[in-house]
């Protein structure tokens, strides 16, 4: 301990140089001398005659980067200048450089994209709409980060979606449902008046990776977020996000009508409802002239919905599309539903309910359908809904929390999973059909709380990274997004960037491995979800139950959803489902999602399934070791107060790794009445021991309301 | 927003050197190039030749803070050496220095003691105890810190109090009764294996300040912070604070041999209880060999204690300080206790039910004592506890956490208060009768959490401060507190460091007028007791009511606790009593906490009562707003990132300030039936109007076991 506080002190003077607070906006001045210089001259002033809102902080940001990365000041100037700068404007508002454009032939750039490029000595930036100029600002800093030749800058881009979304599942009262970096950041007690800088900074990480709105409160909802002062502190943080291209949405309760204006129902389809909510909206746009729409969780998980007026989930999100539609909003009305019913497959409930409403929404309505079936667990298939709603706007939703993936201890690299879900492919028999070309857009369910670095584990920044990028350009490889995510954030050397790659790269199957191998899903502890409950039996729901997810036997383990059982495959595409159906064909890695087979079941590689199993769970726990390596080998090239909290997470982690296994397999074995595999250690202790283990304030606090 | 974005832009490359998280410990470099100099040729190096952990933590503290404020490196050495240096180390271990100590007469030093001067072009500090070392470097940074010359460093301190301890009331959940700074610092979850940098930066600020020992846990304690799992937990923060002479000291539930330990009962006499404590504690010190001792709070507030087995208080601390005498750990018992009963005044019963214990409770019992007799109200009398414990060591529990003084938005400079309570005469006709005379000891509750700058509001940090410099000593004039806290705070520039001391000099006055004037007291709103709530009246126990502490009736207003009323002055020595038994020499601030008087009760000042109730609340709002004025001023003297936090914050205070006003000349007026007089403006709205605000999420969460 003396050690660590000496060394604390010694770096003292720095004090939060190396905090993580900066994420991946360090703009360390750039250590090769003649790729500055080089830089600089073609940077020696910014020019930008705009004067939007969004435009200005473009080039400040610009101007704040540079100066860091160069170690000077750049001359912000208008008019004409001597030597080379940087030129930052709409195309229509530079017209020196139409010629250039016109044989570039670069086409529209919508109101996100941009042309950025080095041309006879002087960069441009070029835009058709002003959000274009801000993502195209970052673009370069981060070209510059990573210490790119001007020569090869020449890039065009527009985002592949409309929609980029971060969904916030926090309470009013301050904390997070499943957040595991603290509390939350908005202190929705001190707003409108108290304006935390790390609102702003908040918005710029999201601007820089091309993110471009959040969705600030729980999809658990409460009304009271739409009662006037609360209105006021949210279009207190709109104003903070909208220099930024960032817009504000919120959570809607369905049953707002009743809670807040005193009406005796909620029906969709009742008069004063609808007026209610037009009338609501307007009060919400008077204060939000660019509120971005609302997210409504109904009749899932005892949340209000329009099931209770035995409307359908289309009329109760087009009450709210209805109301929205003038002012230019959306409603994301999340396919995560299911019912309270004992038997059946909760696997197929979503799509069984939406189906048949598709072609019934709203055009400003966008189903929001989890990547999985069931519930964002370390590995699931697509669910069967990104194939099966042709007539609906879809929204895929990830999770960047890690509510069921390590939660706030555990190194993975989540930019794997993204990448798996988005190059997904439903229609193996024709193209266009991979998930990414399914959908309009993306929501991920944000990692980030009050931890001085955002997001606790220093690696869960790369997750909001790679969900910003992937949102941005989904068929960019997760390697990639590894290698810039590591350079920005640990510096530009090759020493550092391959091992923080290899890591990442390592970190989700790792996981996948020593929580849930070759298709296990669910059997988390209750509640919290907080390490492994495999034996699980006794909730009130079935479907709560990790028990009812595997129903291992002496003889079998995995649920049945071929024809056999549940059938839940025929919700797939043939092309698909024909794969998934038989077990010799089926991906080890998704066998027991849709199999029950018996432990001595000879899988390809020769193992049976259970000797499989084991060698799965040690394989999870040897990955975890050799990332312990891999960082370790970087102490003396990364700061100590990252490199210390990176080590400490992976202690926990390795720890953890190695008490899922020894839970698992003990209970499995105990269950198969099978020892053991040979090769994989015994469970260190019985498996008493591991059912008795409780952690009544694991984090991520459930909603009060 | 946009220029509130962009000045953080400019501000970006210094990131977070103005978040406030530094506190008073800025070490900017000093400016004054010749006083730096001089500095410098007596600091040359370094000299410790012990190897004690905190002697190594005060060499530390020096050589870093050295290095900042002189702008270099500051060598270490041992051995003999050139030129003039700094000599530090125990008085045994400095044989050179004898002659002198012995010419200079220096008495024993304690353990915690220190002289520290400027000897023959050396500086010298010197201690008999490890601690003594630490205390006296921090002090010596302290006043290198406000530019003291050399020639003028001459101190021999010892600290009044043996204990001076910060009280946490943070939960293992993570959330904070009564804290509006955020959560609560301590991840339980993640400890022992995560230590966060932020428990270090705690412990060195608390010594830097002289405190001295940490209850880490909420007196509304759970059990479960003894269960094996959690004490390892502890055992980790305790190793931190370890180094810088801060001792870990827990809450303990009394019920934990139930809850914990499955006994029948918890009774205080019975064997298998008294067994099961003992062994619990050794547990604790196998892993805590320092551990300091626990806190209790019993049968208050549905807490669990030894009456349920018809035990009295003294019986149930003794059982704790039983199992923890051997090891050298204390019991704080808390004398805040108060019965369920619907009659009687809540006054009297804390006396009541202790004075009768008086010379039954061991040697290591210490009676914890809130200031007043209620509850941490804006100005309350001081407990007549303190002068009625003549054979029990007592020590002085005051707030530092705000939950009745504007929590974490005002600006109130609590040494103001402390020093009215430490400095009250209980006996005012003969010496020895100041509060701060009879106490071994002063506990704070925190307000410190997961804010960046640990307290919220700004200015709370001088809160912590304060607390920690009058527990060492307790005769400081709250005004040289303020002053040192605006100096180390904001610099050493006379143009900053007196309109700060101004505004925290006026703060506290300012928020008793607009809270409680005239000796008003326990009228906030229900709960949170966020805001005012005077009307209140329909809660279970009639002492949980407003209405109770003020009964406002169209003729009269007050408590009487005179003879005539429920006598509480009784409790009080007779020649304090005296003066306040009789309205007219009643000091005005407390007049209605012991008087009920007619609302047209002529005051020494020509006013009604009634006049000058709203002619405080006046004086209160006007008082902030030259709070505001005053702060305003300078704005260009403080760096742009505090300067906006402290100015919203105060924004809201004047805003807030009004409510207060507002709704309490409301509502006093409706009761008496008679106008606002003039001069002070009617209330914005209707009675009705501040009635019906509700904050259902007003920060300061309560426990949930």
């Amino acid at each position: 301990m003396l050690r660590f506080i000496l060394l604390f002190l010694l770096t003292a003077s720095a004090l939060h140089a190396d905090d993580g607070y900066r994420l991946w906006l360090r703009y360390d001045r750039i250590a090769n001398g003649e790729l500055r210089d080089e830089y600089r001259r073609a940077a020696s002033f910014i020019r930008y005659d705009g004067q939007g809102e969004v435009g200005m902080t473009a080039r400040g940001e610009l101007e704040a980067g540079l100066r860091d990365l160069l170690g000077e000041e750049v001359a912000q100037v208008s008019g004409e200048n001597a030597g080379h700068g940087i030129y930052l404007g709409l195309r229509t508002a530079l017209p020196r450089f139409a010629r250039y454009l016109q044989d570039k032939a670069v086409a529209a750039l919508g109101d996100e994209g941009y042309h950025l490029t080095y041309h006879d000595g002087d960069l441009l930036l070029i835009a058709d709409g002003e959000r274009g100029l801000l993502y195209g600002a970052f673009h370069l800093l981060r070209l510059l980060q990573q210490e790119t030749p001007l020569s090869e800058l020449n890039v065009t881009e527009r985002p592949a979606y409309d929609y980029r979304i971060l969904n916030h599942w926090d309470n009013l009262d301050g904390t997070v449902e499943r957040g595991y970096a603290g509390f939350s950041i908005w202190n929705w007690h001190q707003l409108p008046e108290v304006i935390d800088r790390r609102y702003v900074d908040y918005a710029r990480a999201n601007a820089s990776v091309g993110i471009n709105g959040a969705v600030v409160t729980n999809v658990n909802a409460n009304a009271l977020v739409f009662r006037d002062d609360y209105l006021d502190k949210a279009a207190a943080l709109a104003d903070v996000f909208r220099p930024y291209g960032l817009k504000l949405y919120l959570t809607a309760r369905f049953s707002a009508p009743l809670e807040l204006g005193g009406l005796p129902t909620a029906d969709p389809l009742d008069p004063a409802v609808i007026a209610w909510w037009q009338h609501k909206v307007e009060e919400i746009y008077a204060r939000i002239p660019d509120f971005g729409g609302v997210v409504v969780k109904a009749n899932s998980e005892r949340q209000p919905g329009p099931r209770e007026y035995g409307r359908t989930h289309a009329e109760g999100a087009n009450l709210l599309a209805d109301a929205l539609a003038p002012h230019g909003g959306i409603v994301m009305w999340r396919a995560f539903v299911y019912t309270d019913r004992k038997d059946g497959d909760r696997f197929r409930e979503a799509y069984d309910e939406f189906t048949p409403l598709d072609g019934q929404f709203r055009d400003n309505v966008l189903l929001q359908i989890k990547n999985g079936p069931i519930d964002f667990q370390p590995r699931e298939p697509v669910s069967p809904l990104f194939a099966a709603m042709p007539q609906t706007p879809l929204l895929l939703e990830l999770q960047i929390t890690k509510e069921y993936l390590g939660q706030g201890t555990h190194l993975v690299g989540l930019a794997s999973m993204y990448e798996e879900v988005l190059t997904t492919d439903l229609r193996p028999d024709r193209p266009g059909g991979q998930v990414h070309e399914s959908i309009r857009g993306v929501a991920g369910v944000s990692n980030i709380g009050t931890a001085r670095n955002w997001t606790g584990n220093l690696f869960g920044q790369a997750d909001w990274y790679a969900f910003g990028r992937l949102s941005w350009q989904p068929t960019t490889p997760a390697r990639e997004v590894f290698r810039e995510w590591a350079a920005l954030t640990f510096g530009n050397f090759p020493a550092v960037v391959e091992p923080v790659t290899q890591i990442l790269e390592r970190s989700y199957p790792a996981c996948v491995n020593y929580m849930t191998p070759l298709g296990l899903h669910h059997i988390m502890a209750t509640g919290h979800h907080y390490g492994p409950g495999p034996w699980v039996d006794d909730l009130e729901r079935a479907d709560w139950n990790p028990y009812y997810y595997h129903q291992a036997t002496a003889d079998s383990v995995g649920f049945d959803r071929t024809r056999t059982g549940s059938n839940a495959l025929e919700q797939y595409p043939l092309s698909f489902a024909r794969q998934y159906a038989d077990p010799e064909t089926c991906p080890s890695q998704f066998l027991l999602w849709f199999h029950r087979l018996p432990w001595d079941f000879p899988l390809a590689d020769g193992n049976t399934l259970w000797q499989e199993m084991a060698v799965r769970y040690q394989r999870g726990v040897d990955t975890v070791d050799e990332m312990q390596t891999l960082w370790a080998g970087l102490e003396n090239q990364i700061d100590p107060e990252r490199f210390d909290q990176v080590s400490q997470h992976l202690a926990v982690q390795a720890r953890e790794a190695r008490w899922w296994r020894d839970a698992c397999l003990a209970y499995f074995s105990a269950v198969s009445e099978r020892d053991i595999p040979e090769g994989v250690p015994r469970p260190v202790r019985d498996l008493e021991h591991y059912r008795e283990l409780d952690y009544p304030y694991a984090p991520g606090i459930r909603p009060r309301w």
